[in-house]
């Protein structure tokens, strides 16, 4: 980014442009650069790095935001992303925001999170980002303390310019900012849920599910996300998607390549 | 898993039940022990980690595979693994195998690919777990060679089980068997789509977009899957789920918590 000139931030989110959460994001950072939101026209969450493939999109101008450009796109979190460098900024932005999400994406919610996967969409293109989470999926939640550590992480990243690759994964109590003790940079715990369906009949006697869970924590590390938001920390876990396993592949050669 | 008792293995995979890659995949393995199919009713390419939360699920037992239990499933190629175990075999089997795809998913695939996640979503839950690819979109494409490395590769896994939260990402290049070279155990290769979106107008006026893009490899190391794929090796890259960047997160506890 150069330097005495705004930022271009692009946002979005996965619960969809009207949800309170990604107004809040959107107030928490307007007056630091030009933004422009492309978020999904209804909710996309569990998206994961879901993309659209097999049917055309759409993108519409909406006036969500006042004094913001912003668009709704028919497509998923990552479409999103995507359409919005080829179609409406016409290059990459200095920053890709995404949240901030009704609801944690701590451990490996990460994976599943449409939210997390659209800032890992932005860092595969070369765009810095990172995505908010807060711990309350109350459409009335209380975003104040959010909107503080946004900023302050915002703020940080244009400070102090990660890798463009780098993707943080933010995760904020649902706490009043007075209790909330500062930021913890950790790892994903491996933590997830156990799950089950509810299973039931509808009215023509034919079987349905429901997906549930029941969230389990295995780790009891002191240095991951589920520690730190359980001790009243923000969590901040930087994320790649190198998917490659290097200790199991030295292993592996060793023992298939003979 | 017991000795002297036949493995249980559950398949699914992305392009949906009623491909032929799925019928590849399970005639390469049905002797070795008990099958059970549960895949998508429809194509669900690029579904990447999507679950389904905000509507139910519908299973339906079919009769694609002789001699093989098998259902339909409404959702994603990870509602299929996660329903399968809850509902259908109600314990987790020994292996899960997904594919076989018709087309690739070497390097940064991994993450847009419903195959993979399918097969990442087993390993999440404790089942070891492979995922199959064949270099050739084609419904008419030749599995002959990938089945015989399908075969090869599962009984590796079951003769020296790797660990339960194992996932290899394998991919077969669309060549005759004897032009294959064999196995190469690798790292996912720096590689990605650069896309474009094709802009159409419907018969309203009104725009859409088609999602468009030209593969490009900006890694040149010789221990990736692109490199051992374009030179006929079947290529083995294990994966996993751990999604922390931890060198980028010591430079950040560093920076931050000071």
């Amino acid at each position: 980014m150069k330097k005495n000139k705004q930022p271009t931030i692009l946002i979005t989110n996965d619960d969809g442009i009207g949800a309170p959460g990604i107004k809040n994001l959107v107030e928490a950072v307007k007056d630091i650069g030009k933004i422009v939101v492309v978020a999904p026209d209804k909710p996309q969450s569990g998206m994961g790095h879901a993309i659209t493939i097999g049917e055309p999109l759409r993108l519409h101008k909406t006036h969500h935001f006042e004094g913001v450009e912003s668009y709704s796109c028919s497509g998923t979190p990552v479409d999103c992303v995507k359409l919005a460098v080829d179609k409406i900024l016409h290059r990459k932005p200095d920053l890709c925001l995404s949240g901030i999400n009704h609801g944690a994406n701590h451990s490996i919610n990460v994976i599943y999170s449409g939210t997390m996967s659209a800032a890992v969409e932005a860092a595969i293109e070369d765009i810095p980002s990172a995505g908010f989470s807060l711990l309350d999926y109350n459409i009335e939640a209380d975003f104040s303390g959010a909107r503080h550590f946004v900023r302050l992480i915002v703020e940080k990243m244009l400070k102090t310019p990660l890798g463009k690759h780098s993707v943080l994964n933010v995760n904020i109590p649902a706490k009043p900012l007075e209790l909330l003790k500062g930021i913890k940079v950790c790892r994903q715990a491996y933590a997830k849920y156990e799950e089950n369906y509810l299973q039931r009949n509808d009215p023509h006697g034919r079987q349905y599910y429901w997906l549930t869970g029941e969230f389990q924590n295995f780790d009891k590390g002191k240095d991951t996300d589920v520690w730190a938001l359980a001790h009243n920390y923000v969590s901040v876990v930087p994320v790649q998607y190198d998917l490659t396993h290097y200790t199991y592949m030295k292993q592996l050669q060793a023992k298939w390549e003979k």
